[in-house]
């Protein structure tokens, strides 16, 4: 193989928003692979919000990325060559493959792709991958909504949200997205099949929430935190749930603004909990075997905004944490 | 019967701190009891952080006090006349009786006191009665904890936190409180059992708890939410449980700070739950039980703040709200 590898390292560390210069492209050798070990070539990069956490030193629930090592993150690729004996040369893999055109794995956290007709690559890293898991688990695990009920989304045409108010909708329950800009909201209710969606950069917010939902909130599917989250907790229903998935309107500020009604969760004896999708591994099968049922339905739709070039991969990262995509966040590699 | 009525009124609604002048007393004719009804005479009032919410017209899980009636909250008494089949002169009874002397009932939410020796009929407003089974059903059913985890109390001398920890320690767990004064820490540690308490009033809080919590935190039952709650998010396990019983530090405030260090529910993946006992009324026998058991064998402990005569019901409510109690805070009557 004469082709050089590429990868995206982890420059220095970020102490306000993300920069181009928190990140560096070197060029680097094609490893070969070991024994018990596999070579990929990536063709599609994920880009989540949970990255951002990774490149601080905060206790967080994965260790924080090393500065000078690749960035983490989960790929779809193609095993080019083998030494392990359960994965060959020209299956389909999706895995932690990192920021990279090339990477080595042992298979762990690694699952083969059956490819269907009419759903490409890129979709194993949103709907019927971690995404798409995530809005399932945190929706019917955690939130527990029940047919007539609101589910509310912030976030609400994101990769994780986009799924939840759709799995809402199969669930019978009304689904309200909350998202940033016309654009997305028209989105969120024409191609998603949201009942409403409030734009939070339009308008007021707690008044336009209010006639989103008026028999309340039951189930709120939080991605965001701050500001909105705030406008949502004073119109949650007694003992509704908050799947908390995410707080991406924290991850850019060193200093954390939090959440000032707290006290709805008292007196509207609401269950909030944290998640994340790998604490559920059990789940996955089930969750994926429904997500691919729907997907081939077309009862559930997605959206990807497609990055061309690892070199674009820090501007597409920046650009997705700014909120200026449109559902699955992914770059092309090949 | 020549005897006046004398009744606490919600004078005015408060928007901040309370004063003596947001209750009026006045004299009225004591009532005779309908058909179906019966009089009490009270002989202690409780008092209880939750009433300083029915105070305000904010939204919450009762409907507000109105102006100008009686301030709502339980008493112990003894039935003086009845026209109710199920209750006769004589018996002793605790209910929603009011401030006041005398209170007329048609027996709902009102349980009979078989009075033990040993145990004073104020017990049954506090570790016997509705503080005492919040925490058991906050602590057990909410926060289950397992032996050897590391449960932390707020408010951890108060009638409810200082059951909170001894059931803990019942529980083979480690308990550690969190109090105002020095005072309170060593009635905490010496009387109730507490592994530690933390005086947030005294040295640094982040560096107090740590200290005090080697192996972070399992459990965190909480009664006060806003710098303490943050203090303690950042030490709390993944997996954690956080039962939400109280916001003291926000009751007396018009607007909420709310908590800061959300980020730590989520990576930790925090089940925080607000929960309120009326909603655990099948619970009761059982937990009444438990306690009754507890108290009786010398397990539980526990100590009253008593103020003398109805007229000074008012400053010992603003005392409680400050901290000025130590354990159950309750009005002897007569």
């Amino acid at each position: 193989m004469t082709e050089k590898n590429q990868q995206v390292l982890l420059a220095r560390r970020p102490t306000g928003p993300i920069e181009e210069g928190n990140f560096r492209l070197v060029e680097t050798e094609v490893p070969q692979p070991g024994d018990g070990q596999f070579l990929v070539r990536n063709l599609y990069l994920s880009l989540d919000p949970y990255m951002r956490g990774r490149m601080s030193e905060a206790k967080s629930y994965a260790k924080p990325a090393e500065v000078g090592q690749v960035m983490v993150g989960g790929a779809v690729g193609e095993v080019v060559a083998s030494r392990h004996p359960k994965f060959k040369p020209g299956e389909k893999v999706e895995g932690p493959f990192a920021w990279q055109l090339y990477a080595l794995s042992d298979g762990k956290g690694v699952r083969k792709i059956e490819e269907r007709g009419g759903i490409p690559l890129s979709a194993y890293l949103g709907v019927l991958g971690m995404p798409g898991v995530t809005a399932h688990i945190g929706l019917l695990d955690i939130g527990q909504p029940k047919a007539g009920e609101t589910v509310v989304v912030s976030a609400a045409s994101g990769a994780v949200g986009g799924v939840v108010g759709q799995i809402a909708k199969i669930q019978g329950c009304r689904a309200v997205g909350i998202a940033g800009g016309a654009d997305k909201c028209r989105f969120a209710v024409e191609e998603l099949g949201y009942d409403a969606c409030v734009d939070y950069k339009a308008g007021p917010l707690d008044e336009e929430l209010r006639r989103a939902t008026p028999g309340g909130v039951d189930v709120y599917f939080d991605n965001v935190g701050g500001e909105i989250s705030d406008a949502v907790l004073l119109r949650m229903n007694a003992f509704s749930r908050i799947p908390l998935c995410g707080l991406i309107s924290e991850y850019q500020h060193p200093e954390p603004r939090g959440l000032r009604n707290v006290r709805s969760l008292l007196v509207n004896r609401i269950k909030l909990q944290g998640f994340i999708f790998s604490d559920y591994l059990q789940r996955w099968p089930a969750a994926l075997a429904d997500l691919t049922k729907w997907v081939s339905e077309g009862r559930i739709k997605y959206r990807e905004t497609v990055a061309e070039g690892l070199r674009n991969a820090p501007a597409a990262f920046i650009g997705m944490l700014a909120g200026r995509n449109l559902g699955k966040q992914v770059v092309k590699l090949s």
